[in-house]
């Protein structure tokens, strides 16, 4: 908490086009006091606008270390891209320097040519192996999620003794966040745990093994993202020891670890249910990439849209007698499609904070429809008004009125329940509930548009 | 951790039936042993089911700390209806057993009419100023997020009085997390930080003062969340001393608390994305307020809408002389809206990682001037040949085709620019892009289809 106060406003223009002079130079010391004088925002956005020649040749210009204290700082997309840009043998060397979880992480998003390159280049057999087996656990296990920052005792070791050995060896401990030791027995079975708490207040002559909780509550390195939100929510702990399958302590896994992970799903949740597919995008990405992963997702949206497109194409006769329908066909599928939209944000946002659980349909469907009614009721009257008196006729007002009510009933009820009958179906709902939802509320608002057009036809012409 | 082991499959309509008949036989302590050994997910969904008299009941029926762990084990919005619901003088009980920052939380989501009642009923003059002045500070502040249970010395105090009065007073501490202790003049100014770490590994006779960190970085009761975010980013601590005007320690922030209000944020910019405005929507609210909250926003819309629709309306005779344009014209509008949708995701996520600001709009129009160039030929190939196919008409592909193409260079380029330019107007991008957006690509959309069929009209009848 020494170093100077950060500046307050950053000239990202002048400090680019001097690292890109220090890069040309290749004066190390000067790209190192730019970047080191940058927030981590700056850094990110300064990196994300150098080209790749130049990002290559400012990793080679770095210390290695220096290297690793800048791709960890970078969001985790960027880090990527630059891992897979960069040279193996030189991505090899930033990985050994970062903390095991990172680099695990890292390894694990990085493509699999890209990772296997740059695991032969480890030159390390026990770190190679212990890296390949991090980047083995599923990203959002314990075993993904965990450090292996872990301080172990032997259970027979005294208060007095595990005191002694902090104090004399406190350089071993001093990067840590040591707030928790585990205890062990000679086989590193874990057999229990100990609060630094709980340390500093006991009795300096008694066994660690009798302050320690024993046999604690610990996860498996496969237990999953959902599992460990349960056991946190359910127990006031900040982290637990994460054992493999023979009971042997891999690491913990935080709170916060979890926290993030979660955070991290939302956001994943919210760039699918953008249409942002198969990982993040960054606008530094070459640009064939991008397009061929938006367009990953529009391609099927075509054909649904040709679907509610058929529809009207069944009715073009109606259609070609009445064309002031045409004005108000788009209006009464968008409406529809944002009144389902909001209530399938409710039912994800239930789901998340646990109060429904899938196979709460029911109760999801009353609550709807009674909404529906209200809502369909307002802005059909609404619409119907506006038609009416904008086309001089109450017929038009009738069907256009008549069509937005029964449709905000049904968007309502289906934009509730969709998600749902997906996550029952396992399949995720903040990918696949927007375009089913957009589609099925374009289909009805269009069948209910015409075919109402139709039974009034005698009235509208 | 000496707990029974969480039941794997809960039988929630048994446990909710025998919670109901423990309120109508006043049995409190049946009600107590349902709830708990209920899980958090359990209580949540338990109670959403409970209607407005037997809630009332249940926590009448309930000591007043069981009440408030319940009230503590709820989701956030479910705890602010229920404090709502209940007589004033309870609530004020409820919320004197609660820590205080989750009653100044709760205090704050309050309704006006609600708090303010609430607050006159607690009896004790200074835990209700506390209360006032906790509910004052903004909830995405530092005042607002920080916890107040912090453990402070006086800077004269040596390791062993310290860890003397840790070992003696235990009792006083247990229920801390303690972690870092801060130390304070005789005025109870701030002077400097002490990791508990650093106590445990320092020499017992030194005074406390030397090892503690001097004027550490601190935050003010007002600061606000972003500035949070990029201390707790460019500074590997796990909390910050928070002080008032006068330098007085008022408690800590953690980044654990940091990280769940920006977790909060992104909940309420995807739910403001998808039309829920005005706080949260649960489905145990009431009717009304759920229909008029989500009117709120589809209101406005109508009139978005209106602007579209009144593009069509202006090209009625073209549309007449050629009825199949109106098969294809809500698929034009919806694909572009859907690509200007996921240009969008990406700019808000690149703001959310530091990667880009609001005056970086060159930089995003090049990116995606050039993804839309890509995309809108592919995307304007398939539906033209697709419209040419279909119909029969190679000039219908072309007129399709061709406003395809360029309504998503056109909405590509607006959805990504959108969102910096709300943020530079101090607009909310989540709550505004995509309305905003929607109108745009639905009035250029309709606009191309039927200004490019008008210039084609030879050809097309």
């Amino acid at each position: 908490m020494t170093e100077a106060p950060l500046p307050k406003e950053t000239d990202l223009p002048a400090r680019w086009k001097r690292l890109v002079e220090a890069i040309e130079a290749s004066d190390a010391g000067a790209a190192h006091d730019i970047l080191a004088s940058a927030t981590v925002d700056d850094q990110r956005r300064i990196v994300s606008q150098l080209n790749l020649d130049r990002r290559e040749r400012l990793c080679r210009l770095l210390p290695v270390d220096e290297t690793a204290d800048l791709i960890e700082n970078l969001a985790e997309p960027q880090a990527v891209e630059m891992l897979e840009e960069m040279q193996a043998d030189l991505a090899a060397d930033v990985l050994e320097e970062l903390p095991a979880d990172v680099s695990g992480d890292l390894l694990r998003e990085l493509n699999d040519r890209s990772s296997e390159a740059i695991l032969s280049e480890i030159d390390d057999a026990d770190e190679s192996m212990d890296l390949r087996e991090r980047a083995g656990y599923a990203r959002d296990s314990a075993g993904g999620l965990m450090s292996d920052q872990v301080v172990s005792f032997p259970q027979d070791a005294t208060v007095a003794d595990v005191l002694a050995e902090l104090g004399n060896n406190a350089g071993n401990y001093s990067d840590d966040e040591v707030q928790y030791f585990y205890v062990t027995d000679h086989s590193m079975q874990l057999t229990g745990v100990l609060a630094l708490r709980n340390l500093v207040l006991g009795r300096r002559d008694l066994c660690i093994s009798e302050l320690m909780i024993p046999s604690p509550v610990c996860t498996r390195v496969d237990t999953e993202l959902e599992e460990l939100q349960d056991l946190f929510e359910n127990r006031n702990y900040l982290a637990f020891p994460v054992v493999d399958e023979n009971g042997r302590l891999k690491g913990i896994v935080s709170r916060a670890a979890v926290n993030e992970a979660l955070s991290e799903t939302q956001t994943d949740d919210y760039l699918k249910s953008r249409g942002i597919v198969g990982g993040e995008e960054l606008r530094s990405m070459p640009l064939i990439e991008r397009c061929s992963r938006r367009l990953a997702w529009l391609g099927p949206n075509i054909l649904l849209n040709l679907l509610a497109a058929s529809i009207i194409a069944s009715y073009e006769d109606t259609l070609q007698s009445v064309i002031a329908l045409a004005v108000f066909l788009p209006m009464v599928s968008d409406m529809s499609g944002c009144s389902g939209n909001q209530a399938g944000a409710v039912t994800i946002r239930e789901l998340t904070l646990g109060i429904i659980q899938p196979r709460d349909y029911l109760r999801v469907f009353l609550k709807e429809v009674w909404l529906g009614m209200n809502n369909g009721m307002v802005l059909g009257f609404v619409l119907g008004a506006i038609a009416a008196v904008w086309k001089g006729s109450v017929f038009l007002g009738l069907v256009i009125g008549g069509a937005l009510m029964l449709n905000t009933i049904f968007s309502v009820t289906v934009g509730g329940l969709v998600p749902l009958l997906l996550k029952r179906f396992k399949v995720d709902p903040a990918l696949a509930s927007g375009p089913i939802l957009t589609t099925c509320t374009d289909m009805s608002g269009f069948f209910l548009v015409l075919s109402l057009a139709n039974l009034a036809m005698t009235h509208l012409v």
